[in-house]
């Protein structure tokens, strides 16, 4: 059961005792008269970014009576490693949000331009909470302070990929992924790409290269693809699951 | 053969005479100098955006022996049909121009804002062009005049698709899509989604709903994320094939 079919009312954890809700004045106005719902009916209490399947009981109250697994995040944790374009970080940060991204590490590559100041910093991580904010997630993305390539590539990673473009390398859906009990990283160069010592680098670091397609992605378009595609694989991979 | 070992030079139409291709005085220097090829070596010929596997004769002459398929035009040919966003259309327009759309219908919807003037469309068909030139495709996107949903409905279209959020439609992957010998077409929705009329009529002329997956997409990166996926279907799919 998905749950679209009920419909969600906010809750706040002071409403809540035990497991009993008691309605506002204003709830109770949407759920008897707006949604014309009756004691018995149910619905879904979001109560501090769970979801909870609920009945009403009478006007002034309700049960809360079992959690519902919330659709809306990735099974898998997905970290994206992206080295830091001239332009477009802040699409990327929204876009990959929206796609179910779980940290994101900005990185400081050989043909990186941009030297982040401490003010975009900020400004990054308040696009990341909005962006999560505006698509529904229940995880806000961490945004990392920016690493050197060389830096990043001393911690170890959990099935680590590296998106390469000009050099044969497997697509990336037709890997076997590891399964969404584990985590994964991607990471995916700036204009112009990896340098060849990068790429050596990072292989010696375990990582898989991987590619996104035959066509040439621009720094901006590469990480929002390998967030589609992995998104994609593993939404359809957990709904089979099911 | 996918034919990345081969240099690429290009040739003029002039240059050519049936098979036989006459060599400038700069590309007998680049071939035989610069890349130290002799007669017998073979390179790429770009003779009006084709790709001619074609071999040295001579000092002046080659010689044209076959065409090669490009590999970085899409096996499909897809159309977007895309409800004009507040903002963002000409990020929609690169990304997915890198992602292989052969041509975009934009939509004024019900929900869209924006009415685009003749300056609009003549920048937005030049934003098409370089993104093709940058991303080296053969093919430029075709950006048609705006249509209102109504209108573009009136054409029938070969297997088209409605991106729909918040209503329950099988993810798009999990289709079985058409072969690449057919067409394709995707629409997908302005801020706030399409409307139920809106759903409705193209239910009745044919679309089918998907999704392209459990979160809230913006209408800026739904056209993204959904050539993504079409993109690594076609290309998986057709690399199998060969």
């Amino acid at each position: 059961m998905s749950g679209t079919q009920w419909q969600r009312v906010a809750i706040a954890p002071e409403q809540l005792h035990n497991d009993r809700i008691g309605l506002t004045a204003e709830q109770q106005h949407y759920l008897y008269r707006v949604l014309r719902l009756k004691p018995g009916d149910r619905f879904i209490a979001l109560i501090q970014s769970q979801w909870w399947l609920s009945e009403l009981r009478d006007l002034e109250t309700a049960q809360r009576l079992e959690m519902i697994p919330v659709q809306t995040e990735l099974a898998i944790a997905i970290t994206l490693m992206v080295a830091l374009p001239k332009n477009g970080f802040e699409e990327i940060i929204r876009c990959c949000t929206e796609l179910g991204v779980r940290e994101i590490i900005p990185i400081i590559s050989d043909r990186t331009l941009l030297k982040p100041s401490p003010q975009k910093l900020d400004r990054w991580r308040r696009i990341a909470t909005e962006a999560a904010e505006q698509c529904e997630r229940q995880h806000i993305p961490t945004l990392h302070n920016p690493l050197s390539f060389t830096q990043a590539l001393e911690t170890p990673y959990s099935h680590p990929y590296l998106a390469v473009t000009r050099t044969p390398a497997p697509h990336l859906l037709t890997l076997p992924l590891p399964p969404p009990t584990e985590a994964l990283l991607i990471a995916t160069g700036p204009e112009g790409g990896w340098t060849p010592l990068e790429v050596e680098q990072s292989l010696k670091a375990g990582f898989q290269p991987i590619s996104l397609g035959q066509r040439i992605l621009r720094a901006v378009t590469a990480p929002i693809v390998a967030l589609s595609l992995l998104a994609a694989h593993y939404e359809i991979h957990s709904t089979h699951d099911r």
